[in-house]
Order: structure tokens, then sequence, then C-alpha cells
């Protein structure tokens, strides 16, 4: 049995084409579709309320386009928007970025405390504090928003002073925590990973929820037969849309992809509206 | 003769409120609808088309509501996108933020050297630079986008090591060339005066685009006798309009109006985006 349908991933930029790439290494079969709201990203600043909103609209682009599976690679969007996406889109397994990351802490976890770092809407959220609190209530949640280090990565600053500053700026407060574990929780973090875990130390174990949840989905796959099979270019016959084709795409695509992209399409902005209109009404 | 009509003022975010707060300064009876699209700043890093489409949908929405004026206070709409919305808004004059600024960077400048700093977009569409050419072809213009000070002031980083670090990063290379006039050249740049100002030094004047913006309305208003009269509040009689009410939005809010914002109202993108298309059908 398998199912040759392609996975539909959305994130608010091209941050979520991490998870792309690893479904691409663990599944080189699987086709993708891809939506990155390059228009209205970030998303992390924004109301609970727009991220909904914004987040069904990419839901429902990407469902009208018979998809087997649904991944929110926005840590944003999963956060605040999960359950409410789930509930519109019953028909397919949806999966988000904060669960994968949080097994994969609570598992290694020896000293049972958790960083979390994230936007500000996904920290404010606390999905991650929740879902580790839940799997088990004695480990001790350290949460906190960095929203600066989204413009640095998308500016590309990763090797200047900036950076360093920013990152001790913000991760400060963690240093004398104790955590043994530290998640990434925005797809954007890991190309801060040096630095990251120059101010942590090398003790910290540092967990990318991107690539957890790339794991999660092939397990999920595999468990429902539903695989894509042998034998195909799945990168190949992908297709990456965007709201935005904007100055940086290519060279920002090319970092999060790790390859060069292809199958690019512009869809505007009135499109993914007009889907949740006439879907609310 | 007067004309009691409101002014109309966009801007991707919040940034352009400091022109409303300087019309308010120097027109107290004026009323403003002022609308900003917060849930797609920052449009800096969006391509030239995106942000046509944007700047033209916020035009539309304030054009249909009876204006007698149109001012873009966003700089990379200005810059990008002026002479399309003033094609397509003929029957008001429409203002926007970079002339104004030039006019009085050429008066000011003693050496005949000129730096403009803004955003990725408004930098690279050249227009402050075109702009002060074409009124004396013997200044010289330096320009340099600085596309981290957005975040890092709607962060309310100013006061930190991040601002100093990330302004001596950008504007180490203005520091030597010589220039007497500097004109920040977004609306969000005047929150980081002081740290601008010592890394260029003191003998640098920095021009504010958006208060040049007020005073140049001011002109144009008097000379078209179209001021609103005396004896209203005008700021009470103000209308607001947002994309989103995002969780930052007060305390932003009040940071550029100077004073505790009233009368906001949200609108959705949708009304926007259908503005657009049924006016480009």
């Amino acid at each position: 049995m398998s199912d040759s349908r392609p996975i539909g991933i959305f994130d608010s930029g091209l941050g979520g084409l991490t998870v792309a790439r690893e479904i691409f290494r663990l599944m080189p079969a699987e086709r993708i579709l891809y939506l990155g709201d390059t228009a209205r990203c970030p998303y992390g600043v924004r109301s609970e309320e727009t991220i909904r909103e914004f987040g069904m609209q990419n839901a429902r682009f990407l469902t009208s386009m018979d998809i087997k599976m649904l991944i929110v690679a926005c840590n944003t969007v999963s956060s605040v928007a999960l359950d409410y996406i789930r509930e519109n889109v019953d028909e397919i397994p949806v999966i988000g970025v904060v669960l994968p990351a949080c097994k994969a802490a609570v598992r290694q976890t020896a000293e049972k405390k958790i960083g979390v770092i994230g936007t500000s809407a996904t920290i404010a959220a606390g999905a991650y504090e929740k879902t580790i609190r839940d799997m088990d209530s004695r480990i001790k949640v350290y949460s906190k928003a960095c929203p600066l280090f989204v413009p640095i990565v998308e500016e590309g600053l990763m090797a200047t002073e900036i950076t360093r500053v920013a990152v001790a700026y913000y991760l400060y407060d963690l240093v004398d925590t104790g955590i043994d574990c530290l998640i990434l929780g925005c797809t954007h973090y890991p190309l801060l990973m040096e630095a990251i875990q120059g101010i942590v130390g090398n003790h910290v174990q540092i967990l990318d929820s991107g690539l957890w949840t790339a794991k999660e989905a092939q397990e999920i796959l595999g468990a429902l037969n539903a695989g894509a099979g042998k034998g195909r270019d799945g990168f190949a016959e992908s297709k990456f849309y965007v709201t935005d084709v904007t100055p940086n795409f290519e060279k920002s695509a090319n970092r999060f992809l790790g390859v060069r992209i292809g199958g690019v399409e512009k869809i505007g902005l009135d499109v993914l509206c007009a889907g949740v209109s006439s879907a609310q009404a």
C-alpha cells in the first residue's frame, strides 16, 4: 500500500523549508506542496486572531489540492492555532512542530529542565510549556521570546557582532537555570546554532523542532501505510508557492532548503483571503 | 475658505503616527483618517510589485472616505510606488515623505554631501538619491539600508547594547564620507536618534522625513486655502484604522503618537484586497 498524493507544508515564510529539506532526506520519494506566506511574514508579532486567520487561509489553500497530510511548519501557528486548524481540516492528519520537539526533549532531559525559545507569539501562547508538562509534570520549563532572531537570520547577519550581542541578551536568563535541553521553537533559529551553543554551553542539547517534525511525519505515514513508495524523485515533482517573491527570495530559500529551489509559483493574497471568507460563510 | 474634510495618512504600520503627531501639533483643527497595515508590516523587505499592490490598497481604502489630501507616510511605498498611486488618485493632492526631506537636506547641506538611511526596499529604489540629484546634481548622496532598525524599534530595544552595535554596524561606512546631513528615511528611525547621532557625530544634522512631510502638508493646504479652519479638536475627531490589533499595539502607538491613541478600528485584509481587485477590474 502506498499513497502518491503530496504532503502539504506551510510556514509564515521560508523557514519551514528546513522541514521540507529533512523530509526529502528521510523520504526521497515524497512530493511536497509548500506554501510560504512571504507577503505577510513574520507572524510572531501579530495577534492570536490574525495568526489563526492567516493559518487557516494557508491550510485551506493546501487542502484544496488533495494532499495526504498537512504539516504546520510555522511554530507561531502551531502554538496558537493548531487545534483550530485541526477542527476545520478533519479528513487528513495535521501535524504541528510543537509536539515532536517536546517528545524528543522529554526523552532526553536528565536534569528535568528544558529551555524553549521562540517568537513572542509562540512563547506567549505557552504551547511548548503545556505540552511538556502534560507529558511529565516534574519537568521545569524555562521559556524566552527572542523576537530579533528572525530578522537577524532574514538579513543574513549570523556571522556579525550583532548576533553575538543579541543571543547573549536574550539567552542570559537561561544560562543559570540548569537546563540540559533547549528547544529551538522557530524554524529560523537553527541558522543561529553556533552562537546559541556558544552562550548556553556544550552541555546543553539543542533540539531543532523542524527536524523532529519531519521524523514524526515519517512515523505517521509509516503507521498509515501511506508513504509514496519508491523510485520517484519527490523533490523534482514538488511545488513551492509564495505570496511574494521578495528580493532575498532565492538566496534565503536555498539557505533553508540546502539545495537550489525550483517549481516556484506566486499566488495572490486575494486568493488566500477569498478562500477563507467563503469557507467561513 | 476652508475644507473640513479629513487628511488621509497611511503607513505599513504605526511609524507614520509620527507624521500624524506633527500635523496635530502644526494644525490642531485638522482631522486625520489613519490606516496602519499592522497585519502585513514591515513592507521594506517585500518585492516592488507587492509594495505597489499594498500601497494602492491602502490608498483606495482612504480615498473611498472623502479625504482632501493623501499622505503616504511610509517611506518604502513613497520610494517605490508614489507615482503609481498618484496616477490612480488624481482628484486630491498625494504627498510622499521623500520629497519634503530632500528639499530640507538640499537647503541645509554646506558640504554638498547628504546621507540617507532606510529599509532595504527604500534604499534599493533610490528615490531619495534621484530626488536630491534632480535638485542639485553637484550633491553627493551616500545611501545605506539598515533593515534591522525597524524590528529593534518595534521590540523597544532602543536602550540596549544591541542598538549600539547595530547602529555602528550599519553606519560605519557613512562616518568617513564627510556628510553633514543625514536623512532618516523611515518613520521608525527617529526613536534611534540618540544612538545614530552618537555614531555619526554632532556635526551631522539629522533630518526626520516624517516631520518635514507634515510641514509640506501644511504649506499645500495653505496654498489651496483648504485648511480646516479653527476651533475644532482635530485629534478627538480623528480615526485610526489598523489591519491587526497586535499585542504591542497600544504601547507602540502611544510611543509614536506621543499621546494616548483613541478611535481605533480594526479592518480586515479581505476589505483591502477586495477594494483593489474591483478597482483594477
